[in-house]
């Protein structure tokens, strides 16, 4: 393994005058100065280390993304889109690390990635308080913030990319609607974050418009962001479904691992799906398409997200000049066969 | 966002200099010029880049790991386990790329983390072929393979680790024979990996041993690896399962995931699980806790694999003449509700 040093030593250099022959700084420099660090270079079979560059511009062209759990189907999907498209569209890998939405965490991350040289990162993660962002990016981090947004007090400093999640929730209700079904349940977990209460407003919007009756249930495991725990916390919701005063006929999860646990929690007692009890998943995981019975659900655009948020990275790296901004892509409502009419009763 | 040359324009003063002042090479630098360099670094807030370091040492604070899907649930868990160990234990983040088990992008990936100064790489995603590991290692680069096993022929130049796949093959079909069955299938994709290979070998033996008939399913999808479609070739094996002419009673699935799949087409085929056909998988991705009927599997020792794993790489760079080992940790069954007592004819 040869490093600048050893170039330096066999061309009896200073590790400057070998920086400087990598980086085409050798218009002062003697011709035979130039021939020994070629020479050594050449002996050594040194590799040009992408560092020096880097230590010239600062930029190391890898982009940094924080996700809660790389163990959850969802985070997953959308890590790989977005690693093939740094990677295919731009040349940049990806460093990701797991942060279990822990703000110390998206901290030190943030701070780790800058003095790396790392100067674009996508979150996937975002808390409601973004504070930890503000320094970074005051020393020209950039940085896109998934299925968040901007906050109205104050000019956005991050990108902001995101599902039109209070119409995908929407989708969901229409499409329970259309089955015929009068009394529908919203089931999330209890920590709030800006995708979960779009959600469950669209959701309560939809149903009121539809002339439904909607109920929320929710619940809460160890953690707050529930990430890993999601199927957990769908199989634990379906007794209070079950029990529920106002008796659901169906019910739509707020993503598809809780859909997925609710299936289970409702087998167990003893329900036939989608007769008893029709449900609706959102996300779109491929797995959905082999649980029992198969998961409707509400298609997140993967592609679309995964690459404005790389896209847009690049571009205000490139010209920093660019304003932060906001865009929302929609879903589509994906039919398999979790959703049924209404028991007759 | 400041960098070097910001600095060295601001104390008129060459990179060079601002470099030596980083790295602590003052010992014949005027003190007018370090106080220069020092104010400057001050009233710009310059955060002095780790890359500085990495020029001088060749090396970075970061691994890479391939994988070949992160949005394969398995992937992803192993890759949440290493990223959390490689941090927590040794302040390291990770770099995540799909490979999707091309050798062109393994080579790929191999020379960009070494160009990048990336001196450790952990690979889950090992071909047949090795060969596009001989030249970065022997320019140092230290890696681990997961899932595989040194060449007979040759000395081993990377660390393998792996789980004991033939002894959890043995645990499976055990399980089956103690609860009565004595046909069996093992259900594996066709394209050739180590891991196969070993579970089939297990499967075979085991159930020789135990007086069972055993039967190997195949099938292949679009690539050859299958790694995204594993669901999806469990669910079209279902069919051959089935219509065997012996009659298998149960399936050893040669992970979760095709698993899953199965069970979808066995349950599109009118089957009763488990009362009709019982099922293991292997892995134990936490969503077999969810799936119908929950799935009976073998289970990884992630948290064992993970940091031996990381822990060997570190190691290994710390003392680069540690010889490379190999390592292999048991699995253990984990009963769930997918195997019954095989049905009477």
């Amino acid at each position: 393994m040869s490093t600048i040093t050893d170039v330096a030593k066999l061309a009896r250099v200073s590790t400057s005058t070998v920086s400087n022959v990598l980086n085409g700084r050798v218009d002062k420099m003697s011709r035979e100065t130039l021939g020994r660090v070629q020479q050594a270079v050449a002996e050594l079979g040194f590799q040009p280390n992408r560092t020096a560059r880097q230590l010239k511009t600062g930029q190391i062209e890898m982009l940094g993304l924080l996700v809660p759990s790389m163990g959850n189907p969802s985070y997953g999907l959308l890590a790989r889109e977005i690693e093939i498209v740094a990677r295919a569209r731009h040349g940049y890998r990806v460093i990701v690390a797991n942060t279990y939405r822990d703000p110390q965490q998206e901290r030190a991350f943030l701070e780790d990635m800058w003095s790396q040289g790392v100067r674009g990162v996508i979150v996937i993660s975002s808390l409601a308080d973004e504070a930890h962002f503000e320094d970074p990016v005051s020393r020209g981090l950039v940085a896109v913030s998934y299925d968040s947004h901007a906050r109205r007090d104050r000019q956005p400093i991050l990108d902001y990319v995101s599902a039109d999640n209070v119409a995908g929730a929407s989708l969901a209700v229409q499409h329970l609607a259309e089955q015929g079904h009068r009394t529908i349940a919203f089931l999330t977990p209890s920590g709030w974050t800006f995708s979960r209460a779009e959600k469950r407003e669209g959701f309560l919007q939809a149903a009121e418009k539809a002339g439904l009756k909607g109920v929320v249930i929710s619940g809460s495991t160890a953690s707050n962001y529930a990430d890993e725990e999601m199927a957990e916390l769908g199989q634990s919701l379906a007794t209070p479904l079950v029990q529920h005063a106002d008796r659901p006929t169906a019910a739509v999860a707020i993503n598809d691992m809780m859909a997925i646990g609710l299936m289970a929690g409702l087998r167990e007692q003893g329900l036939e799906l989608p007769r008893d009890m029709s449900v609706v998943g959102m996300d779109g995981i491929p797995l959905g398409a082999y649980t029992a019975p198969p998961l409707t659900t509400i298609r997140l655009p993967l592609p679309d997200l995964a690459r404005t948020m790389v896209d847009r990275i690049m571009l205000r790296l490139k010209e920093p000049s660019t304003a932060p901004d906001e865009f929302r892509f929609s879903s589509t409502l994906l039919q398999r066969q979790s959703v049924a009419p209404p028991p007759l009763r």
